[in-house]
C-alpha cells in the first residue's frame, strides 16, 4: 500500500500493516513465544546437562550464578536497571567517541604545526588527513554496515512509527556507526554527532534489551521496546551534549507525533543518569574541576540584555529562519543533483569513495589556514570555533579590528588586513554550503552541530554589529550596560538549529549546553520566529532526508490550514476495495491475490451484506493457497487413489491414470513447470528461507507441524502468483513463522532442493495435466480459514471523519490504513498514501487541490442519513428476504458500495 | 458507565461516550452547526437591516468595520492571533493580580507597623485582615460560582481528556476565579496561583474562542478547543512563572496522557508571548531595569557545586519523595476528615464560611509575628521567604547564628535564642501542615508555591547543615570553594514540588524562576528521585483530588508493572453485552432499556450471528420508543379510524370504540397516567428543555421538524421508563437537538404546557384501556432505525488485547468504553470502570488480585484459535443452511456469546 517505490520493497510493514494485527496477533506471538522459550530453556537446560557432564562442579557454580543473577534481575525491576546500563554504556561511547575526536584533531594539529617548514608539505598534511580519515569511514561502513551511513534520526523516526526496518538495529550497525563516526568527526570536517548518537543509542538499547532477554523477563515485549527506544532518543542527545532536559525534548519533538507522558520519566531517568556520568568521566579525566556545562559561557547575571535589542533577537530568528530552509533546500538539491545526473551517478556508484574523497580534498583545501582558511577562521575546530563564538567579550568595539582583545584561540578570527565582520560573513558563507555539502557523504554524520555553530557565527555577526553601532549599549539610564555579542551567537545558534531541525527545543539545548539561562526570552522569541518561517517553506532536515530515503512516512498537518477540517474520509477513501468473502472458493482467493499487491484484504461476510468482519493479511492467504495445492496434498490424493484402484483397480482407468504411468521424476516435473511460468527468474529469491530450517535440527524433527513452503508446493497456477509477487519477504516470514530467524541467517542458499524430501511411500506419477486438472478441482473448493491468522478489529472508519481526526488517529495508531465502513459494511478503504496525497495536495495547492468533487456536493441536503437508511434498509430486506447468493461476481458489489 | 457516583450525574460524557460517535456526530454536528450560522446570519442580517433603517449612514459605517475586521481575521491566520491574545490577555491578568496582591499584602503590613503600639490591636489586624479577605473570597466564589474553588488543574486533567465540565469554562467563573483568587493570595495565607491561573487560562481561551467565533471561522470545531485548552494551561503556567519552556512542560505533564507534538508549538508561541509581556509589564512598572527572572539568583558560575556533595543532593531528592507523598495523603486526610465527621460537615455545610474563617484564623495566629511567627519567619511572605532562601550567602557558618550577615527580609530568620536551623525547621514543620490545611479552603487556590517554598526552605536547611559541616567547602584542591546552601535550596524547591506534583519539569521551572541553569545535574537528580520515591507511594495531588472529587478518571499504569503485559482483555472485560438488534420491535428497545443505564448500546445484526453493525445512544433509542407512542402518532391512529369509520362506520364497532365515546379530556388523561406512574415526582424535571423552544419564534415556525418531545408521548409504556432514567439531560439534549441551547437558557419554565398544543382536527378520545391496547400493539412492530443516529463504527477490541495496549488506547482516543469483538461478533464490552479496576487491582495488590482465574488458563494449548474456529464455522453453518430466524429469545445468545 505504501510500498510505491523500490527502495521500500526491504521494509517490513509488520507494525505499520494493521492496527488491530497486533492485538490479534498477541496471542499467536504468545504461543510462538512459548513455543520459541520452551525450546530455548529445553537447548539450555540440554548445555547445561553438558557442561555437568563435562565438567562437574564447576558447571554446578555456574548453574547457581546463572540461577542467582535471574533472580536479582526478576526482582529489582528491569527498567530501572536497563535505563541505567543504558546511560551508563552511552555515556562511555560518547565520551570514548569524544576522546578519540580530540586525539584525531590533535594529532592533526600536530602533524600541521611540525611541517610548518614547507607549506605544501603543510598542505599536503591538512588535506590527505582528512581525506583518508573520511575515505576510511566511507569505505569500513559501506563493507560492514550500509545502514549506519547519515544521521538515523529520520530512520529512528520511521521506526517509531512502527515500521521495522531490517538490519537497522545490530550489533554490526552499531561497530559501523561507532568507528565511522569517531573517523568522520575526527577529519574536522563540518559534520555533527547528535544524530548518530540516537542511532546508536537505539542501537544500544536493541541490544541490550536483547542481552537482558537471555535473563528472561519482559524484554521481548514489543510496545515496551518502543518506550525503550524513545528513551534511547533521549540518551542519545543528553549524552551527546551533557542536555539531559534539552536531550529528552528534542527526541520527543524530531522523532513522535504523539508522545506518552507516562514514558517522560524513562528519558529523563535515562538521560540525566547518561549526562552525569558523561560529565563526570571528564571530571575523572580531569578535563575539568567539577560537573559544569560543555560549552560554558560567562555573560553578567543582573543585566543579560536591554529590552530595546529584541527587534534584533528578532531579526536574527526571522534571517536564521529563511537560513534553515535554505539550508534544507540546499541538501536535498545537492543530493538530488548528484542523483539526476546519470553519468555521475553512475561513476559514482562504481567508485564508491571517491565522492567522499572529492568533497573531503574540497573542504579541507578551502579551510587550509595559510591558503582561504585564514580569512574564515580554518585552523579552529568545531568545538573551538563555537567556545570563542560565544565569547562574552566584544571583538570589534568600534567596528576597528585593532582594538580588540584576541586571546587564545579568538586569535583566529583575527587577520591583519582584513575586518573581523568580513571573516564571519566569509566564515558564515563558506560553511554553509560546506555542512551542506559535507552532510551529503555517506559516512555516519549529523548536521545538528555544523548549523550550531554557523547559526552562532551569524548572531556574532549581528551582535558585533550591534556593539559597533551602540559602543556604550543602548540603555538610556545612569549605568552603562555594553551590549554582549555573545549572547547574540547563543541566540543565533538556538535559531538556525531551530529552523533546520523544527524544533523548539533546541533553546533547552542552548541553555544546558552554556550552563546559563538568562537569555531564555530572546531565545524563545527567535527560535519560534525562526521555526514559523522555516516550517512554512522547508519540511525539517530529517523529513526531507525520509522523503529522500523514501521512508514511509505521514506528512504534518501544516499550521492553520483548516481546510482540514473540512475534507472527509468518503472524498479520501478508495471505493473499489479489495475482499473476500466468508464463503469463497480458492480460485476466488487466486484471482484476488492476482489482481493487486495490497499487503492485508479485508474479509466480509458475502459480497452482497459486505458486513467487515477482519482483515487477513496477503502473506496468510498465499499460504492457504499454496496449502490447498501443496504437493503433500496432492501425493495424499495420489495415495488415496491408488488405495482406491487397489480395491477396485479395473474400475477407474481412463486417460488420465494412462499418462500417469509415465512418471515424470520430481527433477522434471519441477524444469517443465518452470520453464511454464514466465516469471521464473525470480524463483532464486523465493527458495531463501529454508536454509535457516536445514541449520536446525530441531525443526527438521517436525515437518509436518510446519506450514507448507512455496518449494513444497509448486502448482502451477500458484507459479504465477508467487513470481509476481513483490513481498517474497512477507511470504518467507509466513512460513518461517515457528521458526524465528534472525536476518543474519536469511541469505541465498543452494541447498534448497535437500529439503523437498521423501514424503510417502507413493511416487509423484502425475502428469502435468493431470496436476492441472487436480489444481482445477482443488481451485473450486471452498476456502477453509480456520487455519489462517484473521485480524478480528481492523481499524474502522466512517464516511464522515474529518481529514484531521484521520491524521491524528493514524498517527496515534501507527497506522497503514484503515477501513471505511458504513454500518458494519465495508464501503472503502484509507491508506498511508491517500492519506498523505490529500494533505500534500492541500499544503501545497492550498485547499484547492484537494478538494475533490464529490466534497462540493455533501452540503446539498441530507444525502448521507440517506444513504445510511438505504443502506440499512438492504440489510433489512436481506433478513427478510432470506435470499443469501452462492457466488454473486464480485464487480457487482463492488458498484453497489460505490 | 462510568457514573457511579450521583456527584457524576451532572456531569455530561458527551466526548467520551464513544470513540466512533463524534466522527459519525460529525455530520449531523456540520448539519446543525449550517443551520445555526444560517439562523443566526439571517439574525445579524436583520440587525443589519434594523440598523441600516434607523441611523442611515453610521450604521453603513459600521457594516463596513465589520466586513474589514471579518476580511483582516479570516486572512492572517486566526491561530496566531487567537494564541498573541490569549498571551496579551493571560500576561495582563496575571500582572494585575500579582499587583493586586502585593498591594493587599503591603497594606496588611502597614496597618501591622502602624500598630505597633499595642501588641494586641496589632494581633487583631494581623488576624482580622486574612479572615476578612479569605471569608469575601469564599463568599464571592460561592455564590457567583462554586467551580471556580480550587486549583483547576485536575479538572482541566478531566476537561481535556474530553469530558464536559458544566459551566466550568464561563464568563462568571471567570470573575469568580479572579477577584476570589487575588483576595485569597492578599490575605498572605499559604496558598499558590499555579493551579488557578491553568484555569483561568483556560477560561480566558474559552472566552475569546467564543469571542472570535463571532467573526465567523473555525472557533466552533472541538478539537481544535482542545488544541486552545492545551495551549491555554500552557499558557497559565508559563504567565504566572514567567517560565515558558517550564510551564509548557509542566502543563503537559500535569494535564495530559498523550501529547500531540503538533501542538507544542502552540503552546510555546503563547507561552513565550505572554511571559515576555509579563515581564514587559513588571519593566515597564520600574519594578526592574530589563527582563530577568522572577527569583533572580547570584551563584558562582566557575565551580557551582562540588562532586561530593552529590549525596546530599540524592538525600534531599528521597526525602522530597517522602514529604511530597506526606503532603499529598495529609492534604486528602483532612479532606476526608471533614467529609467523615457527620456533625461537623452538617454544621459546615450550615455555615459555609466559617470553615474559611476558622483555618485563617488558626494559621494567622501562629504567624504572628511577635507570637510564634517569630521562630518561623512568621512576617515574610510567601515570596520574601523565597527570595531569603535562595540567596547565595551562607547563613550559619559554623552552626552559630550570630556570625550571619542578616541584610533586609533575612533579618526574619535571625532569632536572638534560638538557632537558625531551629527557625529552618520550625518553618518547615509548620508550613507543612499549614499549606496542606489552607489548600482545603474553598476558595481559587494551588498548592504549588507553598509546597515550592517549603521544599526551598528544605534544601536550605540541608545546605546549611552541609555547610556548617565542611565550612571551607569539600573540595581538596588548592582553591576553596565554600558550599553554597542556596543551590541546596534550589534543589529542594524543585524536589518537593516535583514530587507533589509528580512531574519532571520542575527542574526546568525552577531553572526558569531563578535565571539560573548550573544546578542541572543536582536538580534533576533530586527531581528524578523524589519522583520515583512520591509515585511509588501516592498519587499526584491533582490525581488525588480529581478522585477526592469524584471526577471520571484514568488511572495511569505504575512504574514497571509487568503484568500488565499478561493480562488480556478477555479477563476484564464484562461478557453480558446489552445489545438491540437490526430486527427487534418496539417491546425488545422497550426491555433493554428498562433493564440497565448504559449510555449506548450495541446494535448486532440478529441474535444468533451477533455481528456488530454500530452503537447507538441510549437517548436516542428512548427518542424512538417514545416517537413510536407518541401523541401524534396516536392522533394520527385516531384521525385514520375516524376516516375508516366514515366510510364503513357500522363496520367496525366493538366494545373499544364504545369506551372511546366517553371523551377524556387531554388535561384528564395527563393527570391520570400521571397517578398510575409511581415515578411521577422526577416529570417536571424533563419538562425544562421546551423553554427555549417557546423563546426562539424561528423554531416555532417548523415543528413538524422537530422530533418529538417527552411531553408529546406520555405514552403509559413508556412512563417508567423515562422516569427512572437518570439522563433527563442527554434526553433534553436530543430533543433540542436542532436548537442548541447554551446551559444558562435551560432553567425549569412553567409555561411547558403551551406546547402541547392542537395538533389537528380531531380529539383525543381514547380511553386509557384504549391506548394501552394502542401501545402494545405499536410496541410489537419493528423498529425503524431509519431516523436513528446509529455510530457505525464503534472502538472495537480483542480478546487477546493486552491491558497496557487497552489502557493506551483508551487514554490516546479518551475512550469511556469499547466493544470486544471476534470476527465480527460481538462477544464482550469493556468500559472506563473496568479498565480503572483491572489497573487499581494490580496497582495496590501487586498482580494477585487482578488476575482472574480465567487468565491461568490462557497458556494451556491452543485454546483460542479453537474458539475462534469455532465461531467461524457458526458463521459458515448459518450462510449454508441460511436459516434466519425471526425472534429468538435474547437470554439464549447470551449463553451462546460466553
Amino acid at each position: 500500500m505504501a510500498g510505491d517505490g523500490s527502495d521500500q520493497r526491504a521494509l517490513q510493514y509488520e507494525q505499520t500493516l494493521m492496527y488491530g494485527r497486533y492485538t490479534q496477533e498477541l496471542g499467536v506471538y504468545a504461543k510462538e513465544e512459548a513455543a520459541r522459550l520452551r525450546e530455548s530453556g529445553q537447548r539450555r537446560s540440554r548445555a547445561l546437562d553438558l557442561l555437568e557432564y563435562d565438567k562437574g562442579r564447576c558447571a554446578k557454580c555456574r548453574i547457581c550464578t546463572v540461577r542467582c543473577q535471574k533472580f536479582l534481575i526478576s526482582r529489582v525491576g528491569e527498567d530501572w536497571i536497563f535505563l541505567i546500563l543504558l546511560g551508563l554504556v552511552m555515556a562511555l561511547v560518547s565520551w570514548v567517541v569524544d576522546f578519540c575526536i580530540a586525539i584525531c584533531l590533535q594529532a592533526q594539529k600536530w602533524m600541521y604545526g611540525g611541517l610548518d617548514s614547507n607549506v605544501f608539505l603543510q598542505y599536503l598534511a591538512w588535506v590527505t588527513y582528512p581525506v583518508v580519515l573520511i575515505t576510511f569511514s566511507a569505505g569500513f561502513t559501506q563493507i560492514l554496515a550500509p545502514q549506519a551511513v547519515g544521521s538515523g534520526i529520520p530512520e529512528m523516526k520511521t521506526i517509531l512509527r512502527g515500521v521495522v526496518l531490517k538490519e537497522y538495529l545490530t550489533f554490526k550497525t552499531f561497530v559501523a556507526k561507532v568507528i565511522g563516526l569517531t573517523c568522520a568527526l575526527g577529519s574536522g570536517m563540518p559534520l555533527g554527532k547528535e544524530g548518530p548518537f540516537v542511532h546508536i543509542a537505539s542501537l544500544c538499547a536493541a541490544l541490550l534489551s536483547k542481552f537482558m532477554s537471555l535473563f528472561g523477563g519482559i524484554y521481548e515485549n514489543e510496545s515496551r521496546n518502543i518506550e525503550m527506544l524513545a528513551a534511547a532518543c533521549a540518551v542519545g542527545v543528553g549524552c551527546c551534549f551533557a542536555a539531559p532536559i534539552g536531550g529528552v525534548l528534542f527526541s520527543i519533538e524530531v522523532t513522535s507525533t504523539f508522545f506518552a507522558v507516562r514514558n517522560y520519566w524513562r528519558g529523563f531517568f535515562a538521560a540525566t543518569f547518561s549526562a552525569f556520568i558523561f560529565r563526570v568521566l571528564a571530571v575523572w579525566n580531569r578535563d575539568e574541576e567539577t560537573i559544569t556545562a560543555l560549552f560554558k559561557t560567562r555573560f553578567r547575571l543582573d543585566f543579560p540584555f536591554d529590552l530595546q535589542e529584541l527587534p534584533a533577537f528578532a531579526v536574527i530568528g526571522i534571517a536564521s529562519g529563511f537560513g534553515g530552509a535554505l539550508f534544507v533546500y540546499l541538501n536535498r538539491l545537492i543530493v538530488q543533483f548528484i542523483r539526476k545526473q546519470k553519468t555521475i551517478n553512475k561513476f559514482l556508484m562504481k567508485k564508491r569513495l571517491l565522492y567522499p574523497a572529492l568533497v573531503t580534498l574540497l573542504i579541507s583545501t578551502l579551510t587550509f589556514p595559510p591558503g582561504f582558511g585564514q580569512f574564515m577562521a580554518g585552523k579552529l575546530t568545531q568545538g573551538e570555533s563555537l567556545v570563542t563564538l560565544l565569547d562574552n567579550r566584544t571583538w570589534a568595539k568600534q567596528g576597528i579590528a585593532e582594538e580588540f582583545d584576541y586571546i587564545g584561540n579568538a586569535q583566529a578570527w583575527k587577520h591583519p588586513q582584513v575586518n573581523v565582520f568580513v571573516t564571519l560573513v566569509l566564515f558564515i558563507i563558506m560553511k554553509f554550503w560546506m555542512s551542506a555539502l559535507a552532510t551529503t557523504i555517506p559516512v555516519p554524520c549529523g548536521a545538528f552541530m555544523p548549523v550550531f555553530v554557523i547559526g552562532a557565527a551569524f548572531g556574532r555577526l549581528v551582535g558585533e554589529c550591534m556593539a559597533a553601532w551602540f559602543p556604550d549599549g543602548i540603555h538610556s539610564d545612569e549605568s552603562i550596560y555594553p551590549i554582549v555579542p555573545g549572547g547574540y551567537a547563543v541566540v543565533g545558534a538556538a535559531a538556525l538549529s531551530g529552523a533546520v531541525t523544527h524544533t523548539v527545543s533546541t533553546a533547552v539545548i542552548v541553555f544546558e549546553l552554556t550552563g546559563q539561562i538568562s537569555h531564555i526570552l530572546p531565545v524563545m522569541i527567535a527560535v519560534i520566529l525562526a521555526n514559523a518561517v522555516a516550517q512554512s517553506l522547508q519540511p525539517s532536515l530529517y523529513d526531507s532526508i525520509i522523503r529522500i530515503k523514501k521512508l514511509p512516512y505521514l506528512p504534518e498537518l501544516g499550521w492553520g490550514h483548516h481546510e482540514k477540517y473540512n475534507i472527509r474520509v468518503e472524498d479520501i477513501m478508495v471505493r473499489d476495495v479489495r475482499y473476500i468473502t466468508l464463503n469463497c472458493c480458492y480460485r476466488d482467493l487466486h484471482s484476488v491475490l492476482m489482481l493487486g499487491h495490497l499487503k492485508t484484504l479485508a474479509l466480509v461476510e458475502s459480497a452482497e451484506s459486505m458486513i467487515l468482519l477482519g482483515s487477513i493479511e496477503r502473506a496468510q492467504l498465499q499460504s492457504l493457497l499454496s496449502q490447498q495445492l501443496s504437493r503433500s496434498r496432492r501425493m495424499e490424493y495420489i495415495r488415496e487413489r491408488a488405495a482406491a484402484e487397489k480395491k477396485c483397480p479395473s474400475d477407474v482407468s481412463n486417460s488420465d491414470s494412462e499418462d500417469g504411468r509415465q512418471r515424470a521424476s520430481q527433477e522434471v516435473r519441477f524444469q517443465i513447470s518452470t520453464e511454464e511460468s514466465t516469471f521464473s527468474p525470480t524463483r532464486p529469491a523465493s527458495q531463501k528461507p529454508l536454509k535457516p530450517a536445514l541449520k536446525r535440527p530441531s525443526v527438521m524433527e517436525r515437518p509436518t507441524k510446519l506450514p507448507t513452503s512455496p518449494q513444497d508446493h509448486s502448482g502451477i497456477a500458484l507459479k504465477s502468483l508467487f513470481c509476481s509477487s513483490p513481498d517474497v519477504e512477507a511470504l518467507e516470514k509466513n512460513n518461517n513463522m515457528e521458526t524465528p530467524v534472525s536476518p543474519e541467517q536469511r541469505k541465498p542458499s543452494k541447498r534448497v532442493r535437500i529439503s523437498v524430501v521423501d514424503d510417502g511411500d507413493v511416487e509423484d506419477d502425475m502428469t502435468l495435466r493431470e496436476i492441472a486438472e487436480w489444481e482445477e478441482r482443488q481451485l473450486d473448493e471452498q476456502v477453509d480459514f480456520n487455519n489462517c491468522k484473521i485480524d478480528p478489529a481492523p481499524f474502522q472508519l466512517v464516511e464522515r471523519t474529518s481529514l484531521h481526526k484521520t491524521h491524528t488517529i493514524f498517527s496515534l495508531l501507527g497506522l497503514d490504513h484503515a477501513y471505511v465502513t458504513s454500518i458494519g459494511r465495508l464501503i472503502g478503504v484509507v491508506s498511508l498514501k491517500e492519506l498523505r496525497k490529500a494533505i500534500e495536495g492541500s499544503v501545497t495547492v492550498k485547499g484547492v487541490k484537494v478538494r475533490p468533487p464529490l466534497a462540493s456536493f455533501r452540503d446539498s441536503g441530507t444525502s448521507s442519513s440517506e444513504t445510511e437508511a438505504t443502506e440499512l434498509h438492504k440489510l433489512w430486506d436481506r433478513h427478510r428476504n432470506v435470499s443469501l447468493p452462492g457466488e454473486q461476481p464480485t464487480s457487482e458489489s463492488d458498484e453497489k458500495s460505490q
